[in-house]
């Protein structure tokens, strides 16, 4: 749990629950256990999704991944450790009304179950993506997480009101932007700045937004998504911001 | 999910639930979200017990395990939607005082997580069972979500009062009778009542209570846990819980 979870990565999730909270005026210490329970979480999901029987991959950020150097059970263990500790941490730890926390927790349980990133990760490895196109397979596999790190922040406050949707705009069209660059890096980026072999979708067969729009074409609809979030967020918090604006900017210009 | 989950089975998690809820007093119906996510969770460890990696074991309650019918990937993401799910179910569905909930649901993801059934499994996993001892070994594996089917359902009301540590050595000693039995099953039960081959403890090279005290020595601590387990359930509702009491009968002399 230690090794994967202390590997590195970009820490997006948390950051962004972090910069939601600063974005509406709360203290980002706050929801420090969610943020932190959000990165166990996406690090589970690693785990599992680079096992054997799924994408059978031996790198990650740049070290062998967990059931390499720990064996397919501890790793299966591993995820599913880190998962229930996450429950564990956000349950035990949050401050806050009690009912915003029980909300926000199911919201945490809901983008992560069937309708979230469990749902998105079958309709991947049964090669469904297809029949439910693209969009929709990514809302679920990586959407709704980064979604709840927005989310889950503003349901455990009451400082987002009528902004609500436009935050929500803004988290959903975040998730477009982070997966459709994912696809572009596993095909432009190095193995350095990746940390694991790039090309993967195209070995595994995978539909991507550069399969599907070529390379230029999904170039295009990043830089439509960036636009989309940015404005999103600008009705959320008209002119301010800062770090969630450097966040969706990061996620579109990042070479790893 | 719902081919593992709906396969059948003793129910004695969500039993244990409904039956705790009416031996305090209160209407069962009333912790049915509990219930169910406490059958989700143990569905949830049967499949990924069941993995190639881990016991790699082709039947389970008379039929082919999850993985055989639907391949290792569809699997490992069956565990993890049900252990979503079960989340999912009991923060949105659970009614009752919220601040009693929080502590109930977490105590449900301390239990199942790397000091609880996790923990247990990699001990288990990892051959370490001769270090820490069967009784730790089994107290994390199995013991700790057979405690909360009667703990969590005892933290949602407050019925139980100054019971509470009577209660929870009664669900403690349940679960190591639960185990015993197990162990004692595993050698003296027939295929057709276990759904599965007996014996795999044995061909697995595991400690069980049989290997380690011998059949009748299995079979007299079997005995002596029975009698705590009535003792403390006696103490914890004096003279009632009728139904508590026979489960408490059914795990010591059921025959799968």
């Amino acid at each position: 749990m230690r090794y994967s979870l202390l590997a590195g990565g970009k820490r997006i999730r948390p950051v962004l629950a972090l910069a939601t909270a600063a974005a509406i005026g709360r203290d980002p210490e706050e929801v420090l256990p969610l943020a932190a329970a959000l990165e166990l979480i996406h690090t589970y999901s690693l785990i599992h999704d680079d096992l054997p029987a799924m994408d059978d991959d031996d790198l990650r950020r740049g070290r062998p991944t967990c059931h390499k150097r720990f064996g397919e059970d501890v790793a299966i263990l591993a995820g599913d450790g880190l998962y229930a500790e996450a429950f564990r941490l956000v349950l035990e730890e949050q401050h806050g009304d009690p009912v915003r926390i029980l909300a926000a927790v199911a919201e945490l349980a809901a983008a992560t179950g069937v309708n979230g990133m469990v749902g998105g990760q079958y309709i991947d490895v049964q090669n469904l993506a297809q029949d439910v196109g693209l969009r929709r397979l990514h809302e679920l596999k990586t959407g709704r997480l980064i979604g709840a790190s927005v989310e889950c922040t503003l349901m455990l406050s009451d400082g987002a009101g009528s902004r609500l949707a436009a935050f929500r705009a803004f988290a959903a069209e975040l998730g477009v932007l982070f997966q459709i660059v994912d696809d572009i890096l596993d095909v432009t980026g190095t193995d350095a700045d990746l940390g694991k072999p790039h090309g993967s979708d195209e070995r595994h067969g995978k539909l991507t937004y550069v399969s599907q729009y070529g390379l230029d074409g999904a170039r295009r609809l990043a830089e439509e998504s960036h636009g989309k979030a940015r404005a999103a967020l600008n009705e959320a918090v008209p002119g301010g911001a800062t770090e969630l604006q450097q966040i969706t900017d990061f996620i579109f210009t990042r070479s790893s």
